[in-house]
């Protein structure tokens, strides 16, 4: 072990206490970024990150406004123009609390049960956030840091990041980086940490089906025009097969098929059908055959309903026969599948499909590709070396189901990759009552943090 | 002719004038069921109705309250009491007349146009009312009536009759009749006047799916959980087949097929396919093989969406995995379905057809026979005969393809057949702004009430 190292090492072992000093101010803000009434503490946690990023050693820092709500930008290049650069993505905002009765404390005043702090954000992010930039002081304090920093800390990640896409359009140049660390994603399993290398695109559509001109009497009209609520749902029906296979032509052309090694890997998180029968709170699964749930979620492409309407929906009876019926269908994407290419195959599915009876209009509302990260990378590599070394066993590597826009923002616009780690538990309660942050998971963090900057010099 | 229908027609003839400023009395009186704020519209109308029975020489009338808008109650039993006795139906109450800036003239102030008078009410139904009244009071002033007559003239029609069942089912007595007839339904065709024999019975589920316990995100659990919507889309698409016949289990056993003389008599109607594509402004008809629009409509069991609601539906995308699902499917039922039969036949076919993968629960909300009042009776005959002779046209005879719950409510509870006709026109925008009534045939209406009683004499 470098000198180095073990000078950064041995370093936050003797602050810890101050550390989570630092983290509990930061909790105290409740920096709620869909609630209005809490924009000035929206400014007030940007704030706490510039200072804290300039208390431990970052030469450049500065607050740049955006739409909605402020970016923290940093930069760090003391590693000279030769090295690569990484960029520390993080968010200070956080969810709101309510509902509020649940809580067993005050979520904005952070408190010590056991080994965790509870507290709005304890996990969700600002103690990933903290203990990243934990590391990086203690590997600024201990010299000899062997790559080059930026930071990128929004404020808007809990609300969609809405002005994120244009705001790095606009700041190429000084958001240029070879590589984000992005520890916004828990580990999926106690004691074990994980490393996302890929996450799923998006297609989403307002399938809008038009019958008749106007909202008709189903006593006058039922059984003569054709219901546009029933022609929705039987073009939904037709989009799966009985074995759960999407069934628009060409779907599964492009889709990258799972290597045996990458099966292994994933076959190694300990969720089998039951954990997610159980989180889900159903009977049975359902899913594709020939593939695990957590295959299904990774790594195959899905196609979602996520709402319908159409037509009287309130208490009671009345005999509508609806002029329209909408559905809001969404299509989970892997590699390498284009999103244009899969907006052609939902349109060819509907056009073979939709009687001559009724009218239809899609309309695309994202579009995103999936986004996988090489694993054979030096990056991931000393990730994965870091997080083995502090908690003494592999970590997992796991495909996100979901699309994180920040990830696929960075890729598209500045043609970067993510890495997705994080150093919370499945049971912390993220975006619910009682939140928390296992805190020596947070000090484990913070250590892994001083590997993974270490380990890229090697 | 007898002397009394001679006499009573030249009556009529000669007060038309002042038969026309009592309508127009009657339609200023802005009775809105629906809204509160017309409450003393409501007691006012009420209290018109009344005074003008006692006037005409109704000698019994009394304004009975129920638990929403009261019943005026009238009777008349100069007939003796081994006469039959019609039980004339109507109401008081009118629609909203919003929206108001469609309007070319005061919806409350009745405005002569050409042959026609605008107001709210005008045809529907305080037209109809005025034209059955002022048929009686010829009839009583020329003396002679061979029937009793009892009357029950609501004021909830617009509102879904919500009181009305217990009404009737408290006063048998005071109600009990042998044949009601109701002239709230209009004409089909302009110049032919129709008779109403048949109405579709009704019954309205509440289907909701059920899957995960709560929402969930489509990223993280889509492909993996049955997702409701999907279910549910599932289910409905597989309650037609591809001729357009309802799939549920016996659900065509007991429907009554039409005679051949039914289906001529229904061919007389001048509706072909392109009217009800026109009025629905569609590209082509949908419905069951086999039957024309209008026997489809009328003499043919059929199974519709009223609504659908599930997950997001509001603008933009949420990538939800919904909890729920729920869709208001309602079947209109001809004789002989019994309802009950048929709520079997629906939960059987879920039964048999939902996965489990999702729970499912179907909450009944109406359950309604079809009522069919047999062609032969005397008092189907006299009005046929008085319509004939009135417009010099065989008048057509009808199956309306909707129910009309105080029909309903007067066969179950009562057990007496109603008989239904009018004297609007198809073009008169009942509901909508402007609505109207064609003068000449409010006349027409009158004089073919003083034909129908006469003809029950002979």
């Amino acid at each position: 072990m470098t000198d180095a190292r073990r000078t950064a090492l041995a370093f936050a072992e003797a602050q810890r206490a101050r550390f989570l000093t630092e983290y509990q101010d930061f909790l105290r803000i409740p920096s709620i970024s869909t609630d209005p009434a809490h924009a000035t503490d929206i400014q007030a946690a940007a704030a706490w990150v510039a200072n804290h990023l300039r208390t431990i050693g970052i030469s450049h820092v500065e607050i740049i406004p955006t739409t909605r709500h402020p970016v923290v930008f940093g930069e760090w290049s003391g590693a000279g123009p030769a090295a690569r650069t990484v960029l520390i993505y993080g968010h200070y905002d956080v969810q709101p609390a309510d509902p509020l009765d649940l809580w067993t404390s005050d979520p904005f005043t952070p408190t010590l049960v056991g080994d965790y702090v509870h507290a709005r954000g304890a996990s969700d992010m600002k103690g990933q956030v903290t203990a990243v930039l934990n590391g990086i002081e203690s590997a600024l304090h201990a010299g000899g840091l062997p790559v080059n920093l930026k930071f990128l800390i929004e404020g808007e990640e809990e609300i969609g990041s809405p002005s994120m896409a244009d705001f790095i359009s606009n700041h190429r140049d000084l958001l240029a980086s070879d590589f984000s660390l992005n520890a916004d994603a828990g580990g999926l399993v106690e004691g074990i940490p994980a490393i996302g290398y890929a996450l799923r695109g998006l297609t989403y559509y307002d399938l809008t089906v038009y019958g008749p001109e106007r909202d008709l009497h189903s006593g006058g009209y039922g059984g003569v025009i054709h219901n546009p609520a029933q022609v929705l749902c039987d073009l939904v029906a037709g989009m799966h097969d009985a074995s759960g296979r999407v069934t628009l032509p060409g779907f599964y052309d492009r889709v990258r098929p799972l290597s045996e090694e990458e099966r292994a890997e994933l076959a190694r998180l300990p969720f089998g059908d039951e954990h997610f029968r159980q989180q889900a709170g159903v009977a049975e699964l359902w899913g594709e055959a020939g593939f695990s749930a957590v295959e299904r979620i990774g790594a195959r492409p899905t196609l979602e309903v996520n709402g319908l309407l159409s037509g009287f929906t309130d208490e009671g009876s009345k005999t509508v026969l609806p002029a329209k019926a909408m559905a809001k269908i969404s299509m989970r994407l892997v590699p390498d599948q284009d999103p244009r290419e899969v907006r052609s195959q939902f349109l060819s599915y509907l056009a073979a499909h939709a009687p001559a009876t009724v009218r239809w209009e899609a309309k695309e509302l994202n579009a995103a590709s999936a986004v996988i990260t090489e694993r054979s990378t030096a990056e991931v590599q000393a990730l994965q070396a870091a997080l083995q070394t502090v908690w003494g066993v592999a970590p997992v590597f796991t495909r996100g189901g979901g699309s994180v826009p920040i990830v696929a923002d960075l890729k598209q616009i500045l043609g970067i990759d993510s890495v997705l780690t994080g150093f919370s538990q499945p049971g912390d309660r993220i975006h619910s009552p009682n939140e928390r942050q296992h805190l020596p998971n947070w000090s484990r963090g913070t250590d892994a943090i001083i590997h993974f900057l270490y380990n890229l010099l090697q």
